[in-house]
This record gives C-alpha cells, sequence and structure tokens, in this order.
C-alpha cells in the first residue's frame, strides 16, 4: 500500500517518535519535574497580547465572508503590501505586494520555491548541521540535498569547501540565519563572500543559482546582533519566513516568502511559486491569521525570556566545563560532546533525565543540539543533573 | 529558472487568471451589478455565527500557547476523537482518533494520501466531469490520472467503462460526490456497484486498489437525499473531507483525512499520512481552527438559501428552455450548451455579460458549470440575460 519514496520516511519516523515517548515514559516514572526536556524546539513564550486583541478585531470590524473566505492564492494583497511596506521600512528593500506569497509557515514557503525551480537530478547545497526536513523537501521533487561539512571553530559556512561543492548541476543554496542547530548568524561579511561566489559560479557555468533564506528565526536575535538581509547582497535570493517563532503561532502555519524583482524571471518565478502554493494542496495561508498579521506587524514575543534562558543555560553548562557554541540567535545551544560518538552523551544524559538531540540529526555528529525555548525554572532546576553528567566525564575539575 | 514541471501549469495559468480578469474588466466598463459571475466556487453564505463565537470562546477558555502551539501531525488528539464520535454517530462507524488525521483543507488531504501511496507511473482512475486540480495532485507524485468518460444520460460513474479500465497499474479511484461540476450525488447502489467492481479487480490482479472519496459538499445535499459514507461499502476506502464549504471557511484551510482500521496496512498508511502532511510543507492544520471546529461539529451554514438559488436557477433556465441537470448538491448547476462547441457558448454568454466555466475545463466538453453561489438577487438580476442568450440559439419557442 505505502509508496516506495515513503518507506524510509516510515522507518525514521519510528525513531524520532520514540524519542518524543521517552519524555513521556521517563514523566510517567519519575514525574515531570524531574525530567529535563530540551528536544523540542516549540515555542515556551506565549504569543504577545496584540495577537489575540487583534483577532478579536478583526472578528468585529471586518466582513466575516472576506475573513474566512478565498483569496488569491498569493494571499491577500493588502496583507502582502503591508509586510512589504515593513520590510521596507526595516531594511531599506523596494518590494511591493507583487513580491511576496503568503504561506503555510515557512515549510511551504520553501517546498514551493523548489518545487518551482527543481528538475531531477538538480544539486540543492546546504551547510553542516542543519534542519533534516530539508532532504525530504528537495526530494519531494526528485532533487538531490548536497551537505557542505561543517566549519566545526565557528559555525559559520565553509565557504571553501562551498566553492569547490558548487557544479552545473548546482540549482539552489539553502542557509538558515539565525541557525538550528547552532544559534549562529551569518555575519554580513559571511553572506557578501557567499554572494560573490555564486556570482562567479553562476558566470563560470552560465547557470542561475538561487540563494533560499530560511528565516524563522531571525526576530531571536540577541546582543543588538544584525541580521543580514540577503537580498541585498545577491540578486538571486528569494526568503522563507514564518512567524511560528517571531510571533509564537508554530500551530497556526503562517509566513512568506519574498521573491524580489532582482531574481532572474522573476515574474514567472512569482507565478509559478504562487501556483505550486495551489497545487501542493495548501491553496493559500490561513486566512483569519492573514488578516491578524497586517495588524500586528509591530509586535513582539517576549525575546528576553529566551535571552535569559540562554545565558543561565551557557553560563550553567560552560561553568561546569562543557564546551558550547555561545548562540547569537534562535533558541538553541550547541554543545561538543565530551565523547566522539555524541549518541553515548545522550544516553548518558537520559540516565539523569536530560533529554537532548543528537547532532548526527543535523548531519554533524560529535554536538548535541540544547533547545531553551523551556521554562528558566526547568533550567534551574536541570542543572544538578547536567552537573552529575560533567563529573561522569570529569569535566568540572 | 522554472522548473519543465512547472511550465505547463504555468501557461494554463494566464487562461485561468484572464477568465478572473474577465469579471474584472466586464465590471469596470458596465458596472458590477450588469455583470452575473458565477463561475468561481466561493461560498457566498457567511460562516455560521457559532464559529466566529467559538473563535473568542477558545481564546477566553484555552491556554494561548496550546491554542497557537504545535501538536502531533496528525492535529490535537481531542479535536479528531470528537470528529471521530460525531462521524460514528451520524453514519455507524466505528473511528478512533487514530483514523483521522486533520490537514490543511481537503486538497492537502488528498496530497497526502496520494504522497503516501503513488510509485511513479500509478495509474489514478476518476471520472468525467471532473476537478481539474486531480491530474496535478497526481502528477506532483509522478502518478497517471486516467479518466472514465462521463455518463452523459445520468453523469453518475459510467461503471462498464470503469471497469475495463481498471488494470494492474491502478492504485486509486477518486470520486467526489456530491459532485463539483455537476451537483449529481453517487447513490448507495452506485457505490455498492463500484466497490463491487473494485473487490472483484483487486481479486484478479492481487492488488489492492484505494477508493479516496474528496468530500468538500457532503453537507450540501437537497432534497433530503442522503450522501452514502463509502467507508461502509469498501474497506480499501478513505474519506478527504473539509469545512470549506461546510462551515463556508474556504479560506481558513480546514479539513481533514479519515483512514479506516480495515484500509489494508491501515497503522503504516496513518502513519505515512502524518509523515507526508509534514514533509510536504503543511506539518500541520491550522491550529485555532482546529480548536474552533471542535465545538462547531453541530453548527450549519444556510443550505436554504443555496437551495433557493437551485431552485429559481433551474427553474429559471429551463422555462428559458435550456437543458439541466438538476441538481441534487453542491452549488453547481451542470448545463448543456445549446451548441456542441460550448466554449462559443460561453463567448455568447460573455457578450451578455454572464461568466460560467466551459466544460472541457472538467474534461468534458458540451456543457458548461454554472455555480449558483451568488446571491439570489444576482440570479433574479441575470435572468433577462440568459433570455437573451436562449433567444439567440432559438431555445424558448
Amino acid at each position: 500500500m505505502i509508496s516506495e519514496k515513503m518507506m524510509p520516511l516510515l522507518r525514521n519516523n519510528s525513531a524520532i517518535r520514540m524519542m518524543f515517548e521517552e519524555g513521556n515514559r521517563l514523566a510517567a516514572l519519575y514525574g515531570r519535574e524531574n525530567v529535563y526536556d530540551f528536544s523540542l524546539g516549540n515555542p515556551s513564550v506565549p504569543a504577545p497580547p496584540e495577537v489575540n486583541q487583534a483577532i478579536r478585531d478583526v472578528l468585529e470590524e471586518e466582513d466575516t465572508l472576506l475573513v474566512h473566505g478565498y483569496m488569491s492564492n498569493s494571499g491577500y494583497e493588502d496583507v502582502r503590501q503591508a509586510i512589504a511596506q515593513s520590510l521596507n521600512d526595516r531594511f531599506g528593500t523596494g518590494f511591493g505586494a507583487r513580491n511576496l506569497i503568503m504561506t503555510v509557515g515557512a515549510a511551504s514557503a520553501l517546498n514551493i520555491i523548489l518545487k518551482a525551480v527543481l528538475n531531477p537530478d538538480d544539486e540543492v547545497l546546504t551547510f553542516a548541521p542543519y534542519f533534516v526536513e530539508y532532504g525530504n523537501y528537495v526530494r519531494n521533487y526528485d532533487g538531490k540535498l548536497v551537505v557542505v561539512p561543517a566549519d566545526t571553530e565557528t559555525f559559520q559556512p565553509n565557504l571553501a569547501v562551498f566553492r569547490s561543492m558548487i557544479n552545473k548541476r548546482t540549482k539552489a543554496v539553502i542557509i538558515n540565519t539565525p541557525n538550528n542547530p547552532t544559534g549562529v548568524i551569518y555575519s554580513g561579511e559571511t553572506i557578501r563572500s557567499l554572494a560573490t561566489i555564486l556570482e562567479e559560479k553562476q558566470k563560470e557555468f552560465g547557470t542561475e543559482i538561487l540563494l533560499i533564506s530560511d528565516e524563522p528565526y531571525r526576530e531571536l536575535a540577541y546582543d543588538g546582533i544584525e541580521v543580514p538581509y540577503v537580498t541585498k547582497f545577491y540578486a538571486n535570493s528569494v526568503v522563507c519566513y514564518s512567524y511560528s517563532k517571531s510571533l509564537s503561532l508554530p500551530g497556526e502555519r503562517i509566513g512568506y516568502v519574498v521573491i524580489p524583482d532582482e531574481v532572474s524571471e522573476s515574474r514567472e518565478l512569482i507565478a509559478a511559486a504562487a501556483i505550486a502554493n495551489r497545487v501542493i494542496g495548501s491553496v493559500n495561508a490561513p486566512s483569519l491569521i492573514q488578516r491578524v498579521i497586517k495588524r500586528c506587524l509591530n509586535a513582539k514575543v517576549n525575546v528576553e525570556a529566551y535571552d535569559r534562558n540562554r545565558s543561565a543555560l551557557y553560563d550553567g553548562l560552560t561553568n561546569l566545563g562543557f564546551e558550547c557554541v555561545r548562540p547569537q540567535g534562535a533558541f538553541y545551544m550547541w554543545v561538543k560532546s565530551p565523547v566522539e560518538d555524541e549518541k553515548e552523551f545522550c544516553d548518558v544524559c537520559r540516565e539523569h533525565h536530560i533529554l537532548v538531540v543528537p547532532g548526527s540529526s543535523f548531519a554533524c555528529g560529535g554536538y548535541v543540539r540544547i533547545a531553551y525555548c523551556v521554562s528558566y525554572d526547568m533550567i534551574e532546576r536541570s542543572m544538578p543533573a547536567f552537573a552529575k553528567v560533567a563529573e561522569r566525564y570529569g569535566l568540572n575539575k
């Protein structure tokens, strides 16, 4: 009954599921308060109050048929115009409503762009460690995800190796900044170098290479660090955005893709992406929440709460002797495993009721991801358990 | 830049777009009130008041983190359980939460099922006239949509021809009842015969053939006609449902797929469909609206309004001499073109500011679709224009 393409996904799924169930199993055995589940990237900070107020206001002030009705597959024009204006104000870009397509989250944004451009066996490059769904998205369109190994010094993209891996089949590059799982933000210098390489390779091969920036964590940046806006660095850029983290609305499936006029064949790509939105079955981004977004362009989640978690966890773990990449954004900490096989480290953590994700799940073994979108209280409570793990490995001497 | 698979879709899209823009062009020239646009299947009846009340109640009574948060890719378990119970009460089925996956409308439901089962070159049968997106959905997974020609006497499925077209590559059959574009409801007898044929052919070829029932119009049935529930007739059945029409929420993208335990390898198929929901980029059905659905299981749109439109249009057009299939459900009337080439008929209608969709858009030339999800007033105002068209063809003598 099941298609051949789905079979490996089915097998892999049981592993993810087991991990999820492990949290529940431990909680049942030892009590929820004695389990430290750092495995999920699910926002712990609620949506800002403007969101629910905007929902009430939309219901009060707008026509029900419009609020719940069909619109263009690209989304409501006034919503897209308002977002474009907001981006222009923030980043000095020149977008109009025509450049935006509202999507069912960033996951759909990535899918419609990949569907619009990929031919079978086209290559898509990305940088380890990376969000493994990229591989599934690319395979949806029979493309091939090619992974540039990590620069484990900085966890900025390894550009020298990247350059050598581009060939005439390279159709796109996916970057994710602020990064899941490392928390690193790609600097302006990095983006500029990356753009230079892409321009050079486009010329060399006479091809168009699309830079796809996956940015669900854009608004979660700390210490005043700026997240460069890629479309200003490289013409063939598109941005996939989501409100899942910036407004804590992951369940609502709301985001957009920006396709600037500067992209090669931009009118056709915009049309193709809108058709793809229809054809993959999304049809359009959910309507009420689109109307809400228009009213919440200046709303912000409580980023300070994540920042506080970040400091507590970073200070706590480094004091215990763990080697951590200091996160600049998102809500993940990337921690070096004290032993080469990080799965063994994960097992030891689990013995102390700490759940973390092995780096091999992001194609980068030897590290683990700790998601700190949790309660501050849980971070504090987890420290004695982490101390025991550190002791086990002789770290805190 | 654009993938080869998207190119025909891009070309075709301009035709749809031109049609859409024709309504605006005519309205600008002659005034909106003098244009009779029957081309779109967009509900004209607003969502019942229970929906907006439920939204307010959910915001008031439920935890914001839960309401807007991630849940299982299958949807909230309590929502699925409530829908399963409601189906069991109505149809005497035995579903549990495990048998349902909440989806981004019926379009996503169809996509995740097709992704879960189709291998390249698998055939999917459907009956003309049919919703042309089926072809795109099937091609998403490199399957081949094979169309059974219409029985133009009854517009019930042509089962004799259907039987002859099933072969060992036949993986699935899509039916749509109440039907877009004909308004016909498949009788219990029809479904029973169809099931018998499928069982016989499964045995003959030693294959599993999945019957996919696409049911966004289930609740729009007139004259007390029952819409049979297919899972009671044939074990390998799944039902793709949407609240787009039943609660007038087309923009919200909310529906589900039911995969009964009786389906071959049902556990694997349920798991594969949930993974497909994630991997095609939907991830999950929008969260707030899921929670609203749980509170609106007994809410109903004003079907009487559509029924009144149906009678006015049917009586009006048949009195003018047009030959119409009397619709039993949905909000479409299927009208025989007075000339063989129905596109010529559409052109003549357009000269009188009437917009209808040619049957060739549903793989069934010689007919046109008139969507009567419009204001009653517009139907009344359009009658003199239809009278002129009838006169042109010498119908009303």
